[in-house]
């Protein structure tokens, strides 16, 4: 047990605390489908433009998006994920098929494909030494290195 | 290209209008971690009372969560996830992974292990076809049936 006064640090709530909010997510879903405008972003999602403005802002302080030149006269930006951002792919995938799960009724508005060979693709959590796919149920967590560190610093 | 004037169904929206909020998340979080009285998760995420009230409300709504006795006298509740809720493990584990990989600095405050022999897991999109992990520049997507049916009725 960590002291009551310790805070738990937590990369859930790490990443809730860049990413946890559903126009974020929304947006950079656009920015993985290749929407990387200002004004094609806002048309698609019918967010209000200060709101947008705000959340991209944001996105650019976490170096998830580069705000990068498309256009010279007049300039004109576009929004590109990043290393950071592209890596959230897996998080956006396991949002979007337990949508399609729960509410699409066997009939998923979009489709993940391998581009080399066009088949659609599982997401899976697997064990390395077992080499199986694993069920949440035999999932179990223990303290890393950062919790341990955490409680080492507050014994001490 | 779908026309303007139909709404595009997306199971990442369905998602995140079931549990795209911090706090549901968060929530949901500390279901999987076994706290399930709504004064120990009040306590652990010290949240407002009412917030957690709604925010659980909502979530039974959703059947993501049961409201299930564990007291008779006095009656005394505790939540615990459905299968629809279970079935959001694979979401938090890779929002979880994100975070471990930009924000715990190499130190994961928590590891998930298989339960059957300890080791730490991944978490990888896979392709059935070649049998391998696909990376995200990899991954395309394409109408699938639910998007074809919106556009059929659309143009009928």
């Amino acid at each position: 047990m960590v002291p009551a006064m310790a805070p738990v640090p937590c990369s859930i709530a790490a990443t809730l605390d860049a990413v946890g909010d559903r126009w974020t997510l929304l947006i950079l879903r656009d920015l993985f489908r290749g929407v990387r405008r200002f004004e094609e972003i806002q048309r698609d999602l019918g967010i209000a433009r200060n709101l947008l403005t705000e959340r991209l802002q944001r996105l650019v302080e976490h170096g998830i998006v580069d705000r990068v030149p498309y256009q010279e006269r007049p300039l004109r930006h576009e929004y590109r994920l990043t290393h950071k951002g592209t890596d959230l792919s897996p998080s956006l995938v396991a949002l979007m098929r337990w949508g399609d799960r729960w509410y699409a009724h066997d009939r998923p508005p979009t489709l993940l494909i391998h581009d080399s060979c066009g088949t659609p693709l599982d997401q899976v959590v697997t064990c390395p030494s077992c080499d199986e796919p694993v069920l949440p149920h035999h999932i179990r967590s223990r303290p890393g290195p950062g919790l341990r560190r955490e409680i080492a610093l507050v014994g001490t």
